[in-house]
């Protein structure tokens, strides 16, 4: 057994000019460390961004606390809350921002699939 | 682009022997649906718990809210809560429990390893 943090206070916020106003803090390996997929939490601050750009591998992005706006390839804004998830395919440009605030669980990888609720 | 709800009202009861009091809200399709980890919001109501087992892969639990105790092989109970994270490799025994209610990701795989910080 193996303890760590992901709480706001070990968050890093990547130089990175899609990022405007967010931390991560990561849960698993990165892929390119060889991790099957990577997680982690991305704490947005309210006016903050993750700007708009193709999908690296296939995502799902999991609101845990606050709101904000989604779009897919259609550019077109869609409110989401805490407890609301949305998966983007490898390759779909996609923006998420929120005027209040957010944090979210993004897990990313190859062959990844949102659920669906059997019929 | 795909939207899905994980909140509680649409998680459900395992009846699973090794499950006390818990929901589970999938994000990602199953392993056995060919997913390459399965990742799953569990909530464990006051007194419940995970039992005792072996982890069938490896696996990082997360807690998003409230706090409980966990334990690896060794059996020995640690405090845990909101914003820290424990890593089991597959097949070390391990429980969760909880007096007064947790919420938690587990995300688990094959290859999955937690992220360490670069020194």
């Amino acid at each position: 057994v193996k303890r760590f943090r992901f709480d706001d206070d070990v968050a890093f916020a990547p130089r990175e000019k899609l990022l405007d106003g967010v931390t991560v803090a990561p849960l698993s390996r990165s892929i390119s460390e060889g991790s099957p997929v990577q997680a982690a939490v991305f704490r947005v601050a309210p006016g903050g961004r993750i700007a708009r750009h193709p999908a690296t591998y296939a995502q799902i992005l999991a609101v845990l606390d606050g709101s904000g706006k989604v779009s897919g390839a259609g550019g077109v804004d869609e409110q989401i809350a805490a407890g609301e998830a949305v998966f983007w395919p490898a390759g779909e440009e996609h923006d998420t921002k929120t005027d209040t605030g957010l944090t979210a669980l993004i897990i990313e990888g190859d062959g990844l699939e949102p659920f669906s609720r059997q019929l």
